[in-house]
């Protein structure tokens, strides 16, 4: 195993922020400062855990993590906070409006459309947020 | 099979929404509605799927699906928007106010006391909104 | 509040072993007997409460209630074991073979496929069990 | 069997909600006066089933029945407002604000991220009505 | 719309067991087969609505659909006969060994360590029947 | 923060096994094994997460986060094979089984009787291997 991963705690929590931010923006580090005052070890596991140890990991691009992380928070359902951050990430490394629909679509499929819906509606309201409405109209 | 199913896409879609429109009313179409700018193939698929070709079938009466669906809702805990569709949906095809709040204390046996109470908290917007409350005490 | 809720313990025990008898047959009462060295409590809830206190009552019959617990169940996930328990009371309390396979099929819908394709795949066992295959095809 | 389980309806409930203001105070009184117009056996079995036959066997401690709570809340999801009642009724039987968020922050290894997020974020809201904000930081 | 959609059922059910043979292979055939007897209906829709429908849109590619069902799937849990198929399924499309190990490895970070156990388990499995062990340890 | 935290990953990853045998002995070994063909990293999370730097933190106790953890699980359901790790490590940590199912009783009323039955019966097989059947009733 590399030096890479031989850190101390603190290099371990910039690293993350570092990618944290790179693949979440400011909506992510919102929610490790919102965690400041109540579970800032919660905010540090986040941080270098889920993004420096984690997410970093060149096994699976960004944009491949991003649609797991979208099959994943749509099928658990009531995620809609973390589905609003993760949509944006998703537009960040990548993904189109038009294949965040279409996955959100197809996870109707897996998880029943009560979940798709709830999901697509917190892709709109990103989407509204970013001018990506309307998502260009396939003609199937 | 017969030719009642054979159609184009477009007769399915406005088939499914004829059945939606029965069944859920103005709130059912306000969803297919808001889909229009972000996945229109998600609105097409409730229509033309769920309703035409899933909730139409005669095999299971309406009453019955809906029983089914509240008992699925509430299962799955997140879903009080299309809850609220569904115990509108109750109503419109004859269950009564009685039968939809004991159905939500029915579940709570089981899928446990929080998800009946998220449920029968949205019934008791619907009823709020419909005129429907108090729902009549039984004497046990 | 009538008398009638007014019962000791060991009574409000026995008469929801007699509800639970009347509803889940010989699989009910070995899900208690399965209890009494491990947690007879668990066992004495089952009875005394899941169906003598809330099954019982009048406010919903047993067949609405058991469309309600398949969708429950159905849309939970990794209740096999109960969802087999319930579709013998299904049946028993006067749901037919192809209502059943009607309310699993109605549930992909709100769950998506692969729960549906559980439950269905319990019923096939519990039908086959009960010499109710193949379920008459409908000609659609 | 002792006869202290001999009780009416009525003194159940009242049993029950005399052990349900003791652990969840006035936000857990306000519940049940909530489902009075909707569903108030709903409210009943709150009061005389949860608290009254469950929660008050001495079989575990108050304090260890809102970790197990806190578990299943965190866990199941979409089940934010009964969270805000059990992080107060938690505080309230004893346990340190340090203990309810290390225990949101241990339930990440077992249902993600996501989810303990949204758990640590109803504990914020109510430390903070209570005072209790900053959690003191631990220094690792 | 184009007249691609206006097929018959018949002829929306062939096509549909195409798209599932081609991605899901034997074992997908194997599940529609294996609903004949209990609920055909269900077997149709499978076939024409989840792969003729939906799978077969070519607004997202079938390696990244997976990748989406991947996470769904583990998510939700007790969905292991599924995440069988769809584990083969994502090597038939194209993923590696690695980059479905890493998918879950991912998941553990969004629903949890049990489920990515769950789900990393039934890749061993197919991983074992197809050849596929061991997974290439990468070295970090 | 603490020179404790500064550790290479091998460091890390044999400190989590220490603590992961401690708890969970060899049982929990046994898990870690098992992925050491397919996903050896997730082998090293398990370990150095979620043993070493979330489970050893002081801040909770073993029994304690052992509580929360039973509450998990038995809420998700579909976690069978974590929930005998755990309750295994249960009874490693100090709690009796009496109170192992009293926990698992009172989950009845927080996400219902099902997963409570599953869980329960989890605890039947992990009591049975270890002799101690029957739990000594409680005389209410």
């Amino acid at each position: 195993m590399s030096n890479a991963n031989d850190k101390t705690k603190q290099e371990r929590y910039e690293y993350g922020m570092e990618v944290l931010s790179r693949i979440d923006g400011e909506v992510g580090q919102r929610v490790v400062e919102s965690l400041a005052d109540i579970s800032p070890e919660l905010g540090h596991q986040v941080a270098a855990w889920a993004f420096g140890d984690m997410y970093a990991r060149p096994e699976l691009a960004p944009r491949d993590r991003q649609l797991v992380t979208l099959g994943i928070l749509t099928g658990l359902g009531g995620c809609e906070p973390q589905l609003e951050v993760h949509i944006n990430a998703s537009l960040n490394v990548g993904l189109t409006p038009t294949e965040i629909t279409e996955a959100l679509l197809h996870s109707a499929v897996y998880c029943g459309i009560p979940k798709a819906l709830n999901a697509t509606l917190v892709a709109k309201k990103v989407f509204a947020e970013r001018g990506l409405l309307p998502v260009p109209a396939t003609n199937r």
